[in-house]
Order: structure tokens, then C-alpha cells, then sequence
């Protein structure tokens, strides 16, 4: 997520309430989870195993947990929760907006669209030319849909991410700040839910199609002209490339990569990144004719 | 689906902007996709695999990209691409009506019927009879809801037809233009999806039950007095007889027919037609007895 | 589900129109399915199979379909029809209320919640301090929500169990008249379903965290600080103490316990009852180290 301007790290630390190292005048200019850190984020830390990782990406501002060694041209926050921390910043930048509209002032419709008197459309969501949003689709705030696109009834786009940190008497949140970008020409069934970013996006590429049921993660990238059946349903942090097809009640754990052209049978369960080209089946999911093989081999033993 | 009023091939060949090989009177009075033509139908055809069945067929105007002998009695429209041309006539003769109305002013609602506030009636719906329509229910446009049914929240009737032409650049949809008709004496759970049919009728039979979140293909029938547990989901083009019961989260590949009082277990894949009166259960199903041996074997072999 | 005022047993045999056996001023309190029957209360029982059961139980008033001897300090309803005068009785006492009304007016919402525009909020249901209700979310008739609770998207709270009578020629509904209750500090993904119970309560624990599309079914309970990820599965009856973790697309059948911190990976299907502390696997699911055993067992003998 980009901030709507740069803050300092003086500012920061001010908002935090806590200490810092570094410049004070060293700019942020967005906020974001490590796997998505740019020049110019916020990230947070509150690992030792991760230490590392973090001061050495991308990222210009880290809130971390221990007083360490700041990097050249960086700053740190030194907070004792940073994903607390971390959620206060997303509260302050993107405070939570709970719209009291069916069609949120603030949203933009083109008007070439179709929306149907029932459906929801949330703060600064935007809806493109010749979209068609069918009855009790909720669109999230800051979601996109774009052109020619069919979203059918009864469809969530931008639920929260499924994402808690595991404290010794609950599960804390981290508050989802990100988006879920619907490309062109996309057809979404009934029922469906696409999660938003945490605090990047979820993204459907253009051309793909799904069918009813479907469940999408947060964060998770769909490729172009890919096609899923009902009641799939792909975790966070994914990514589908192009043309991948998967079958009815396929099921993909999370941060994985399918690969271009993969067609996965149905009811498979995909634990591990697959090679693209390839047909796949089983759970967990491996090449179809072995697994085919595998199943033939225990009929006959079974005899 | 039928015509409004019946149409020369002379008519169609004008629509359509293309040749024609027939009789110049003779009628035509429905639309519908090649397993379901009958007498009086427009089909189309646009593989040299599928020319023989479709000409042989009992449709009276066959669409076909290539100039062959006509067979008596019937009409064919030379067009380059079938399947675009059959959209085109699907969308002259039901053109997509989006309703600007929660309850569009065409559907019929009984008035022993109970629709929640906030449910949508698409138009020319048809509502029976102490029907009960929940909360956010979506009953799409020429769907039909039979008396004593009820119909739990969120659910969406008469989505389209998953149902693509893969072009080298993009996915074609083809249009639905057919119907749900929900008989008698039906309860269907919450947050279910059941797709209308390409040209015909999904039907769901007098007396079944389904629990949440089932999703039925489009063109399936299923029978009378059916059980499917939660999350289970069948796909287009089948037919289900009978007195079948289906447990939580099966699935069903398009295409097949599952006899008349066949039990299919939690869990299970059905990838062929299965006969009835039988246990089925594993992915790919097969008989119950035979599937828990193969586990059993594995078991042995594992120790 | 309680009375709202004691009935005599003379007033039962009086609103069923049948004989009774006892004490003419035995007072009954509540109405319960047998597994739940506390002292004060009115059950059902239909097959000889299950008399002694149901005679010995704590239950106060028992509606039978045969002449027996009467326990001590008990009452009898001779009926026919066991079953349907049970659920004769639930529509005297609980008649069902079609709200014609999104937001019912006699719910209570916490001042503090936030309930969007289009979620629906039946008669009698309560919804907590902080509890915020996003788009299109059904809230069935006396069901509750505590506070800090979140529920996403088209999610459905309170709809019907999905229990039947199998008749000769048709499935007996058996009238839902429990609630959904919700405890605090939860989340709800989007279009998840959880069923009322029959007359009894479906509980979700404490601090609990669902992901989207969960299926819970009627009277289920589920403990403190579970996470179920998106498409899992949970039939009625079933017992799910605290911090069980189910990953995505679990299934469970009916009528068993998951014990405390059992960990059920992607997939699997419960068919039987687990303990605790333990990490499971496969459909019918067994510990994840046997059952991964016997995949590399067959994976190895295909060779």
C-alpha cells in the first residue's frame, strides 16, 4: 500500500511512540509485508530467524524488536509488538471505512456499467465500462473490476485475508489494507470469494474464467486465461500462471507456483509448487499418469 | 429453448448475414444445443467430427462452417463460426435483460408466497405456491420455484453456464439462454449456486433436498426425492435419478448419469456413470466395498 | 429451546389431540431432541430400538407411538406420530416468523455495531457491542453475535438444519426452532453457512477464526480459539473442542469429537472421532505420519 504522502522517520516514530535509529529525516513512502517490500516501505519484523531477511530487502524503514545494527540508508522503529505496530500504521494510513451506503459515494461507476439493484459497491471501488455486476455482489473497498466483466450473484470480492498472529490467549489480526485487482474480460460464478492483499494485491488476470464456489486467497496472483471449476479453492500467497486450468474441488496450500499450462484433475490437492505444461492429480497432487498407475497398482494388490 | 414465434431459414440466413441450403419456407421454432434438439430446432456445428451426428439429428436448421449436402427436410446457414453465429441468434431472440428491479415487474410471484425484503426476482420469474424465499436469495431471470419450497439465504438460482469455446486468444462464452426449474416440495440449503441451462432446463425434481453450499451444473437433472449433503457439487450435462443420496463434498464430472438410488460417500469423486442401488465411495468413486479393501490392503502393506 | 411458560401434561395431550398417561399436573418446560434432554423437558421418540433410551432419559414428558408402562414422576403423549406431533409442537410454541422486514424490529443491535445496509438481521437475534456485520450477511431469527465479532460477505447465521424424516414417499422435514449462537472475538469469512439447531443451540467458541465458505452444521459446537481455513466442512452434532486447527477443504462427518489442539491438514475427511494433540491426514483421516507412510508404501510398489 502506498501512503498518500511521504512521512519521515521522526513522524513515525511519533505515531509509534517509540524509539528509532536512523536518519530522521529518511522518507516512507508506502507500507508492506516483506514478500512485497520496495524501496520506500514500512515493513515489520518480530522474528531473530527473519532479522536478517528484513534489514537486508528492499524495505527503508523496519520495525523490529530488538536494538540491532542499523543498515546504511535505512531507518529502524524499535517496538516491542511490531505487527502491533505494524496495525497501527495500517489503522492511521487506511482506517478501516465502513461505508453506510449500498453504493459508497466515493466509488466510481462507469457508466457503462450494469449494477444490479442489490449489490453493493464499496469505498473507493472502482467499476470499468460494460462490467456486469449481478445481485448481492459485495466489491470491497478500493477493489477494481474491469471491463467486460461478469461477476455473478452473490459473489464476495475483497473479504479480509485469513491471517492471524498466534498469541499465547488469542489470534490477533493483521488488519488487511490491500486490494483485489479484477483484470478485463473476467468472468466470476456465484458465490465466489477473492480475499484482499494484506497489504498488496490479489489480482485476477485477464480472460480468466471461474465457475461458481470459488475461493481465492489473499495476495494470491491469477494468471491470464485461466479456467476453475466449481468450488475450487487456492490459499494465499500464490501464484497461477497463465492458461492453468483447474478441475472441480481442487484444493492449493499456500506460497506456491503453478505453472503455466498446468491442468489439475479434480478433487487434486496441490501441496507444492507444480512444473506448467503438465497434468496433475491426486492428494497431494503429483503427475496424473503416475498417480493413475499408483491407483491401478492397488487395485491389483488388492485382489 | 422455443422461439417466440417460429422463423423461415430464409429469416435466419438474413440474421445471420449468410448462405443458406434448403427450402427457402421451411420453420424453424427453437433453439437448443445437440443433445437436446428436437424437430423444429436451430443446432450448430463447427467440427468435421461432429458433422454426421448433427446432420443425422432430429434438428431442423443446422449451423455449419462448411458447404455440405443437405438432408431432406432440413436447412443448414453456412457461417464461418457457428458458435458466434448461435450467440448471435441467442441474444436476437432472449436478449440479455438485466434487471433495473429487486423484484422485476415480469416475474409472478404467488401470493401465498413468502419473499424476504431483500431477496431479487430477475424477470419473468415464476415464484409458487408457500414458497419461501430467505434472505438475499438471488432467483434469476425465466427461473422457476415450485410450491411448498423453500430456498435458504443467499442462494443463487440461475447463474449462467460455465461453458466456454477456447479461441487461441481468449475464451468465447456461450450465451445461457436456458431456465432452472426448481419443482415441488424442495428445499435447497444456504449459499447454493444452481446454473440455468445453455439452451434447456436445469431441473432439480419433486421432493429433494440439498444442504449449503451444493453447486449444480448447468443442463443437469436430478431426480426425485434426492439427498446431497453440503458442499457438494455436480456438474453440467448430468443426470442424477432417483432417490440418490450424495454426502458432504462429493463431486460429479459432467457428462453422467448416476442411477436411481445410488449412495455416494463423503468425500467421493464420481469421473464415470455409476449404476444404481449401490454404495460408491474414493476419487476416482468406485463400489464402497471394493474402495475400503484397497485401503485396508495399503495399511497391511504400510507396516 | 425453552417454553415461555410451563405446560401440563393435560394441556400437551389437549394441543395434540391424543391420550396421555401420568400425572394430568406434570408441569414441562422445554422441547429437546433426545440427545439434549435435560429435567422439564418434552422429547419424541418413533422406534422401539430407542424406547428404553428415551424412557430412562432425564426427559419429563415423552411423546411415544405405543402403549408402555409409564416411569415414575413422568408423562406420556401416545401418538401416532411421534415426529410429526413434535414438530406440531415446535410451531405452537416457536411459530416460524418470516420477517417482512431487512432489519426486524424486534433484534437488538448494540448501539456500538456496525451492520451494513444490506445484511438482513431477523426477529429476535442479537448482535454485540463492536460487532461488525459486512454486506448481504444473513442473521436468522434469534440467533446472536457477541461483540468484536466480525462477519464478512454474503455469510448465512441460522439457516435450517438439514434433517429429514426418510417417509415412504417423501423426506419429513423436522422443524428447526434453535438458534446460532456466537460467542465474542470471532470472525466469520464471507459466505460461510452455520445451521441452527433443531432445538437445541450451534456454538462457536471464543476467539474462533473462520475462513471463507465453512460449512457448520445443526447443533454443532465448536471451541475456543479453533481456525478453520476456507471450505472446510463440519456436519451437525459434532463436538470440536478448543484450538483445533482444520485447513482447507477438511470434511467431518456427523456425530463425533475432534479433540483439544488436533491439527486436520488440507482435505481430509473425518470419519470418525480424533484425539487431541495430534496432526491427522487422508479421507477416511488417520495420523498424517501413518497415512503419509502408506503413500511413499505405494508410490514405492508402483515402481
Amino acid at each position: 500500500m502506498k501512503l498518500d504522502r511521504s512521512r519521515t522517520l521522526i513522524e513515525l516514530s511519533q505515531l509509534l511512540n517509540c524509539e528509532f535509529v536512523g536518519e530522521v529525516n529518511l522518507f516512507a513512502s508506502g507500507i508492506n509485508e516483506i514478500h512485497l517490500v520496495e524501496p520506500g516501505d514500512i515493513v515489520f519484523v518480530d522474528h531473530p530467524k527473519y532479522f536478517d531477511t528484513t534489514l537486508n530487502s528492499a524495505a527503508t524503514v523496519i520495525i523490529i524488536n530488538k536494538m540491532v545494527e542499523c543498515p546504511a540508508g535505512k531507518g529502524l522503529l524499535i517496538h516491542d509488538e511490531p505487527f502491533t505496530a505494524f496495525n497501527e500504521l495500517i489503522n492511521h494510513f487506511r482506517p478501516f471505512e465502513f461505508s453506510q451506503h449500498r453504493i459508497d459515494p466515493t466509488s466510481v461507476i462507469h457508466p457503462k456499467a450494469k449494477v444490479h439493484p442489490t449489490a453493493s459497491i464499496g469505498p473507493k471501488a472502482v467499476i470499468g465500462s460494460n462490467a456486469i455486476i449481478h445481485a448481492n455482489v459485495s466489491i470491497g473497498h478500493h477493489c477494481s473490476v474491469g471491463e467486460n466483466t461478469i461477476i455473478h450473484a452473490n459473489t464476495t470480492i475483497g473479504s479480509d485475508a485469513f491471517y492471524y498472529k498466534t498469541r499465547p490467549e488469542k489470534f490477533e489480526k493483521l488488519i488487511s489494507c490491500g486490494r483485489v485487482i479484477i483484470e478485463k474480460d473476467i468472468e466470476i460464478g456465484a458465490n465466489c470469494t477473492i480475499d484482499r492483499g494484506v497489504t498488496g494485491d490479489t489480482v485476477i488476470g485477464e480472460g480468466t474464467k471461474f465457475d461458481n464456489l470459488v475461493h481465492i486467497g489473499h495476495d494470491t496472483k491469477i494468471g491470464r486465461q485461466c479456467l476453475f471449476a466449481a468450488q475450487v479453492g487456492v490459499a494465499g500467497c500464490v501464484t497461477v500462471e497463465d492458461k492453468v486450468t483447474m478441475w472441480g474441488q481442487v484444493g492449493c496450500i499456500a506460497n506456491v507456483t503453478i505453472g503455466s499450462g498446468a491442468v489439475i484433475l479434480a478433487k487434486s490437492g496441490i501441496g507444492k509448487s507444480l512444473k506448467g505444461g503438465k497434468t496433475y492429480f491426486g492428494s497431494p497432487a503429483g503427475e496424473a499418469r503416475k498417480k493413475l498407475k499408483e491407483l491401478a497398482t492397488l487395485s491389483q494388490l488388492s485382489k
